[in-house]
């Protein structure tokens, strides 16, 4: 399969080389890495493993790569101004969209300029982060959970969660792609913000009783925002909370995506993880006073 | 009057030196300050004229100062947990207490240790900072509101507040210290927490449109749990805040007490500035998450 990567940060690059690595014909379309990788390849330091991709496709314009059968988007969503523009060069007739951004708004922004059909969508439980120019570093995890925009159980998602299977990605087709997306918010929603906004990574967060206590409260809200949205099934908000917080005790020191992005000055994804929820959760009669205060605290670092 | 102070800080220092420099006979328990004091006196660097007392009666211990007519409490209230024990050798059979202390707790303690009929407490509206030992900054305000801890006028507090007007301090004898107290923090839990989480100054937060908001919904939440309390004239919130964050347009570029204290690696004054408000608030019926989330978010940063 054909496929393009845009938004070629740690995300990007980690699944595209694992798909190439599997005899796609990928191409990357990159910014700070195109020398390093076009020279050199890409690295993957892996905890499955590390491997070296010495020829690799990368371009420093979506024209240049064309349409391709799947567009992969791994842009962080700070930079969606951008998204249709980038996409749009790489969409044929016969070509998908898959995107792995995090929070809420992406797909309904692909299907607004390119059709609902075309678009998928697709939670990553990934820890991964990219290292020198050329070497992206996979930590942990790496499943991903995806499905049709439109809703709904489909071949198309079937068979391409299983050609990500068959590259060495757990992969699994959801039929409600909505509910996949806020049960990744009850995790997004209270440790990237806490973190971010208090400079410390997952362990130190459930270290300490006031935070853990936090995030628990935050997650509870959150699933009950969630289960405001007319899931095809409810989240168990309590039982839910605890496999996370568990599932996040193995993650040593982990420093979430938007943690990360604070300590190198980037712009915090505000609007996918925070805003947007919040706006369909008050759409739909549910507060999340918890989670607005904390967006408005992050909002308040952003300005200053 | 023979005064003690306990509790030399910035507060301490100042109200000390302007009591002293109108004649009083002032004693101050001195820590960090004592050497220098005692060699060089005390130099108070004010808007509203710079002065030096070249001979102050310092002392490194309660035991040393024995008894006052006046006991004048500036102790930070995290060491709250020394407070009767710096104040009893100072304690006669007619001694009497004035607590200038931030928040609400510190009058409670000092009437169950000494008998309520000693303690008056007071609110200080003082912009000021300790300089090098020796020096104390005297940056703005200084006006002090204080009144019986039993509550109603008295010829002593207004008494007292004429001996601080007469030594160039402008204050005022209040009926209701609670009121006084719960007035306080409208303006000390949104500012004092807000800028030790975010590590800004007044006049950040108030440029900023997102902390402004913030500041005035947590000023809001702060009236209503105060007037829950039963205290003799209700606060009118929004005009009250409207005022408030006038005032602090002044303040150019003020850092509050407790922005300095996390700058310093000193603990924050949590029990008195937001545990003991929040506790009477929910005791009355009101809740005020935004105060109860920020006080978490602080908490969190002091555990670790």
């Amino acid at each position: 399969m054909r496929i393009g990567v845009i938004g070629s940060g740690a995300l990007g690059l980690y699944y595209g080389a694992m798909l190439q690595r599997a005899g796609h014909d990928v191409c990357f379309l990159l910014r700070r890495d195109l020398q390093a990788i076009s020279a050199q390849g890409l690295q993957v330091n892996s905890v499955g493993g590390n491997f070296h991709l010495p020829k690799v496709h990368g371009f420093a314009t979506p024209e240049a790569i064309g349409p391709v059968e799947l567009v992969l988007v791994g842009l962080k969503t700070f930079a969606n101004r951008h998204l249709v523009e980038l996409v749009r060069p790489l969409v044929g007739p016969q070509t998908f969209i898959l995107t792995l951004q995090n929070g809420l708004g992406n797909e309904e922004q692909l299907a607004a300029a390119f059709g609902s059909e075309k678009v998928l969508g697709g939670v990553a439980f990934l820890c991964s982060n990219r290292g020198e120019p050329g070497i992206v570093h996979h930590l942990g995890e790496g499943k991903i959970r995806l499905g049709e925009f439109a809703g709904g159980a489909s071949d198309r998602s079937r068979q391409l969660a299983g050609q990500f299977a068959a590259a060495g990605v757990p992969c699994e087709a959801v039929s409600d792609l909505r509910r996949a997306r806020w049960e990744k918010l009850v995790w997004n929603i209270p440790f990237n913000g806490l973190s971010a906004l208090l400079g410390q990574d997952v362990t130190r967060l459930l270290g300490n009783s006031d935070s853990r206590r936090m995030i628990e409260q935050i997650m509870l809200e959150v699933a009950s925002g969630a289960n405001a949205q007319k899931l095809t099934e409810p989240i168990d908000g309590p039982a839910f909370s605890r496999q996370l917080i568990k599932a996040t005790e193995q993650m040593d020191h982990y420093q979430p995506s938007m943690l990360l992005d604070r300590l190198a000055g980037r712009p915090l994804e505000l609007e996918a993880i925070y805003q947007i929820p919040l706006r369909q959760a008050i759409a739909a009669g549910v507060e999340m006073p918890r989670t607005a205060m904390l967006h408005n605290l992050l909002e308040i670092g952003e300005e200053s």
